[in-house]
């Protein structure tokens, strides 16, 4: 980018680009190409500085940074999660991301992560059930209807050929936007008016509301042999959707447990429940699905270096689509060490 | 601001509007009124959650994300140190930050901070002398003079009436260029030869080098009875500036123990060596100087609530002086739930 030639100026996606890049890549494809960037960077997991997010939790939500390094490249992203938000005309999640040079310490890319971060979570979730899923996976339930539902969807089509929905909201509304949302895209879409009725027949079945509160989204009597379990909304202390019962039927897998067992499904269990990491079934160095009755169950909370996948490929892009401005970030004096006469010469 | 009625738009102040926004308030009424924020924030020190910095070590530097909140804001800076950065044109350090509102998470002001941190690390500095310096303390040395160097000369006049400087740095250009960028501020300045040179006569000494090592800046035999030392230099594992013995000599007084411990002067002393935090000499829990003989150390390494303190400020002072451009970093569908709906709405 001819931007990097400035030294003060970095990169900057702003909602209204990052729609349109997602627009002239086409979502479906870029959805396929970000997966491929998180399933290399699953496959290279070892290679990371891994730590579980850092999260500032307040009464009504929690403001979080993530970030992780490759040794060659940083990334963070900020993210809130306030389930209330939506009364006062807010996102529930709102997130921005950074990408860095390790080397120097630059920033490279400054972006929004709304967007992008619904995209990223679904491509995980769809690198996931590709390899723990049955094969011929056709048929997903989504309960839950709301800002991720359609990517989570569309994912899951790119990937892994799904293209029948049973979908359940406990408004129903959200469930008629979601389908509506969706038509043109080749689905076949049931609306359901009870989440029993959405999982009839699903191979795989996608939890992902947003309530902050242990909640019973899927009860054991609901998952039958086979199922995949997407759990995409039990993310924080506190939040959960799956009755306990369902994690003890299944063979759990994670993306990085000591972050899981604080956030995810799994801090209803105690600390030594067995689990898998997604990493090295993607690598094959742990059986993932190990027959056709198996229940298997993504346990998913979202991890720094899915951002990170999701950052790299938004910075590859920009090169082929360069839909970015150009931020006045960073100091740039003529003489590096000479900050004080910088000011000095603006004031002239 | 006015900013702030649509939802998807951060205030963003630029380097060329932080700048505007030193000059438009005057860098020393600036310095004063920070130092104010910063001193009130370390007042109510007990309301904040506290944590060390989230750090990324390399080889040649470091990435780190400091942040803190007092319940009701929440701030965060993205900081990088890479001494060898000069020998490329770029700044050792370089950083921004981000303001939010803690009851929704949704960020207030996303700020340059280069320009900031030089200002808030002098307005720390001098707050600290103010507490602990020998009152009627007119000399300072600066060694090291660098970007830091007039920052800290400048907050040291506007809060202590420092009015004679004794500067010294390997590089001589340094302290000339420092030295000519101070003229018309009302300074008697020496430039020396010899860090021994620039200590005579001094009541404060403020090291403020940027060499990533274990070095020894200020050597016991150099730091006389009385002195108050205002030690910014030594800020990261493996950079340190002061000679042992000068630690154990002094009353040492510091930001925030668990990180001055890894990070500070006192990282070369056991984990249980005596120090006093700052806060408490300021809220009066604390004795700060003991007597005019004593020699006082501030072991400062910058902690995450003085750039909140410094964000504070800067929103506060763009009320005044709309110094920002708007930033569409948050995505704001009209249906807070309908994130797809927006982006399948832009392709129209």
């Amino acid at each position: 980018m001819a931007a990097q030639l400035n030294l003060n100026v970095v990169p900057f996606v702003s909602v209204d680009n990052m729609m349109k890049l997602v627009h002239a890549i086409g979502v479906e494809t870029f959805l396929k190409e970000l997966s491929a960037f998180v399933e290399e960077d699953f496959l290279r997991w070892e290679s990371f500085d891994k730590t579980p997010r850092v999260a500032a939790h307040s009464h009504d939500g929690v403001i979080e940074l993530m970030p992780t390094s490759d040794g060659r490249l940083y990334g963070f992203k900020y993210v809130n999660g306030h389930p209330k938000n939506t009364k006062s005309g807010r996102q529930t999640v709102t997130a921005f991301g950074v990408l860095s040079d390790v080397d120097n310490g630059y920033p490279l890319l400054l972006t929004e992560m709304t967007i992008l971060t619904a995209l990223r979570t679904a491509a995980t979730s769809a690198v996931a059930a590709k390899h723990l899923a049955r094969k011929n996976s056709r048929t997903m339930a989504i309960i839950g209807n709301g800002a991720q539902s359609e990517f989570q969807a569309l994912a899951f089509k790119a990937l892994l050929g799904v293209n029948r929905l049973r979908l359940y909201d406990i408004d129903r509304s959200a469930s008629d936007r979601c389908s509506r949302n969706l038509r043109g895209y080749g689905f076949e879409i049931t609306v359901c008016s009870a989440s029993q009725e959405a999982v009839e027949g699903a191979d795989i079945v996608t939890t992902v509301t947003a309530d902050k509160q242990n909640a019973v989204i899927l009860s054991d009597n609901m998952v039958g042999a086979g199922v995949h379990i997407n759990a995409v909304g039990g993310d924080c202390p506190g939040k959960t959707e799956l009755q306990k019962d369902i994690l003890t039927r299944s063979e759990v897998f994670v993306e990085y447990p000591p972050q899981t067992r604080i956030e995810g499904e799994i801090q209803q269990m105690p600390a030594d429940f067995p689990v898998k990491e997604l990493w090295e079934v993607i690598a094959g160095k742990a059986v993932g699905r190990a027959g056709a009755e198996q229940i298997t169950l993504f346990d998913s909370v979202g991890f720094a270096t899915e951002d990170f996948s999701a950052l790299r490929y938004v910075r590859d892009k920009l090169q082929e689509h360069p839909l970015f401005e150009n931020l006045d970030l960073l100091a740039d004096p003529d003489e590096p060490r000479d900050l004080f006469g910088m000011l000095l010469r603006a004031a002239a």
